[in-house]
């Protein structure tokens, strides 16, 4: 029966004074009136938040309303220099570090391309530790110490104790990843989350979509459902607003549905995963022989996508074959997606993204002619907006949500003395 | 960003009021002192909401506590009679009604058989009709009229018209079914809803388990799949609690994920679909010859189950073979749920849940082999609790929970007179 939780004064007034930030944040510096207006709330109230949150220093007032329609009135804005949150990524050949601001702009990004499976965890978490340092310096110059970090895998996570339990393409079992980092960093413990790279992207990739409405329909997209696209194929589901984490939070391990019981073997020991299927092995393998350049193991990934979007532009035959192969063959384990989750958006990310017009039609095709609905339940198929930044961008927004859901975990009159006279 | 609403002061005294009745309806009666301490809500704020539901006739004082280890305490316990709900339910093969009272117990219940593909949506709608009729008539003899009714069908619905959009086992194209039992009943269309037979189906089975706490956890269950198997296979989905609906309702249309390119033809007209290789056609077929007796259409599901039953007891080898053929089909469909959902527990419902000895074996063995996470990320096989009843019992919950969300929809003073002094 859902949520049964007692609601009290304290809990109601955080929710509405949360309803305000996020408002702001979707559509930046509004007078009192319009945000009573678009949150819903009365003026009288709407003036006491305001107040609250300036005395927390998370909003600021920043001119007069150009008018309108209505009278002009003061406008308030987000302090976007009032709090940071900090993203970051281990993944196969690399580990990352994004920095942004409580508007969602970025401050600092950076990634530095390592052997993660060769280097075992340890001296990954190493080298995670030493790019959080520069994050933190960073944000210490312009922002002040962030509110949380969140670390993004490509694997099992145990959200709750902040351990990887199974990444198989890093060949990790059970990293204790948030208390290295607390160890190596001096962060509180309590404001280092790690979760799957593909929810935080699909989290990330949520909240692009509808910061610009209007695109397609005027309702906020809230069933959306993203693919990694790598050696290994994760998914990120969310139903109804809210990410789908499963009982112990395994959910969307889209990369293992057995496809083909005769198939290659995965990296998981199985046979015929979907990865093995379309993740960029078969990529590979399919538009190139074995002494190709293109699979050279030296090349990045971007390399790689460069050659293989040239040749399909030169309308090279053995490419076209192989990505429409690979197209169809996603085709099907998305209509499998579609059919069970009925998503307003399948988000293609990773290697998908880089080569969206040979790989949308094929996969549209078949969501077409496989799933039940008629017209495929209106799932659209589209690349990333953000691309390869995708999971580090959904770790800064969800180490930010701390302040985003409950603004009262800034102190108020912290930054009083900052504050310009009104 | 999730839940984005303005809470008021009404909308508190409504959810605390909603908790109070839930709470009662989950442990039965209890003093104000245990409700407090059950609810998280202080007694001065529970005696309130009390003396509110005692006005509205929800609920009423049934005897002194027998003590225990606080002071003995007058027990309130919500008035069973004071609301009813009506689940309705359309099949292949009969139409349904269960009306339960406001603590979830039977006070009407039947079956119909007929052919409702033979007999085309019209005349299904009557059948429909005249059986909520009676389910009315026993309802207005003990409880009033209903708070809601809620028809289950296989198949597609467009939920926010109580419109049937595609229901292929029936036969039924955008059927307006909400529309028809309105304007037959005389029933009010705003309460009368339509949903799909898995997703009601899965919504009872989670608050029967949840009723039962302790059996295997003392957490309740939130992640749950519930699959229906009869010639058509469907699937209920629900993530932290809440139904995966999907952006148009679609979701849970496990029956037609496609399994196998070169497999049979699906009633959808399609090849392939899990359906075909798990529905009860395909378990007939792999039992038995067409000459069978068993295979006799005119046989009902209960008919066929007690021969197929009686069979494998007596350990006849092709019977055996053909379960233990359904079972590992079985098993790779749920793999792919459990990989994808991470539920704590899969529901064998419909025909499934009449043979669980022989299916859930190799169901586990399969999801083990098959699911990425350690331990197949907990996740437990079931055979279902409520069998055949789950989608009207659902149906039946959902139309209740119009006053179980808000028990303000009573109004006050209404049944004041019936009270019994205090």
């Amino acid at each position: 029966m859902g949520h049964s939780r007692p609601v009290d004064q304290a809990g109601l007034r955080r929710g509405n004074l949360a309803l305000l930030v996020r408002t702001l944040r979707e559509h930046g510096a509004l007078s009192r009136a319009q945000l009573a207006v678009r949150s819903g709330l009365s003026k009288a109230t709407v003036s006491s938040l305001v107040a609250d949150l300036e005395l927390r220093g998370l909003v600021h007032s920043t001119g007069v309303s150009a008018g309108g329609q209505g009278r002009p009135g003061q406008l308030v804005d987000l302090r976007a220099t009032s709090a940071c949150g900090i993203g970051l990524d281990v993944h196969v050949g690399h580990v990352g570090a994004l920095v942004t601001d409580l508007a969602g702009d970025p401050i600092f990004s950076r990634r530095v391309a390592c052997d993660v499976p060769a280097m075992g965890p340890e001296r990954a978490v190493d080298q995670l530790a030493e790019l959080a340092g520069q994050a933190l310096a960073a944000a210490a110059g312009t922002v002040g110490p962030p509110v949380g970090v969140t670390v993004s895998v490509p694997g099992l996570v145990d959200t709750g104790t902040g351990t990887v339990t199974f990444a198989p393409r890093l060949r990790w079992r059970d990293v204790a990843v948030a208390d290295g980092l607390a160890a190596r960093t001096g962060l509180p413990l309590e404001r280092i989350a790690v979760d799957n790279d593909a929810n935080l992207a699909a989290l990330a990739e949520l909240a692009a979509m509808n910061a610009e409405p209007g695109e397609h329909s005027a309702d906020p997209v809230a069933d959306l459902v993203y693919l990694t696209g790598d050696f290994g194929i994760g998914g990120g589901v969310i139903s109804g607003g809210v990410l789908v984490r499963g009982s112990v939070g395994f959910a969307g391990e889209i990369g293992h549905m057995a496809m083909d019981p005769l198939g290659p073997y995965c990296s998981c020991g199985r046979r015929g995963c979907w990865e093995t299927q379309v993740g960029l092995g078969a990529l590979l393998h399919a538009c190139a022989d074995p002494d190709d350049p293109v699979r050279d193991p030296t090349l990045d990934l971007d390399q790689r996508m460069r050659v293989i979007r040239a040749r399909a532009a030169q309308s090279d035959q053995r490419t076209l074959d192989g990505l429409h192969q690979i197209g169809s063959a996603l085709g099907v384990g998305v209509s499998i997606l579609v059919n069970l989750l009925n998503p307003a958006v399948v988000v293609l990310g990773g290697y998908f993204a880089a080569l969206p017009e040979w790989l949308v039609e094929p996969i549209r095709n078949q969501v077409v002619a496989s799933v039940l609905a008629p017209g495929a339940g209106g799932a659209r198929v589209v690349g990333s907006r953000l691309g390869f930044t995708a999971a580090t961008a959904g770790g800064a927004l969800v180490a930010l949500r701390r302040v985003l859901d409950d603004p009262t975990v800034v102190p108020p009159t912290q930054r009083e003395n900052e504050e310009a006279p009104a």
